[in-house]
């Protein structure tokens, strides 16, 4: 494949392992680049899925970048978190 | 001064106005760059301070860099944002 594959996870109320899990089964079916993304009060979880990611990937991932901003949401500026994460092989 | 001066802000249960009004005083009295450091469930919340300092200082401040892991407190680990901010004049 030319392009990287990059797949967007976003963090809402399901509980954090659900994160984890989907982030794992996409690395292996050999997407390269995730991105966790969350807004508002889920920034604090998505930080936690990435934390917990490299906990059990350890050198396999990397991480890539951190971007913090926010959009409109319901006529509302809202927060957001996108932790960009990598697969190194 | 040769070296620049950084404050770090950490991030509590005060209300949000008061770490705003804090970063802002301190960039007036010269500090040249602040960490805005967020752990647990205050990570959100760190983000919310930067993005409303961001409105109201635009372009005379810059993202520096944004940096995410993890720390020991109480025998637990716990994740943490450390949102590093510069005066730029």
């Amino acid at each position: 494949m030319l392009s990287p594959q990059t797949k967007i996870i976003d963090i809402g109320k399901k509980h954090i392992d659900d994160y984890i899990f989907d982030a794992i089964v996409s690395f292996n079916e050999g997407i390269d680049e995730i991105i966790i993304k969350g807004r508002g009060d889920f920034i604090s979880k998505a930080v936690d899925v990435y934390r917990i990611l490299k906990d059990k990937l350890g050198d396999s991932i990397e991480l890539v970048n951190v971007e913090i901003g926010s959009e409109r949401f319901r006529g509302r500026r809202r927060s957001y978190i996108a932790i960009r994460v990598r697969r190194k092989y």
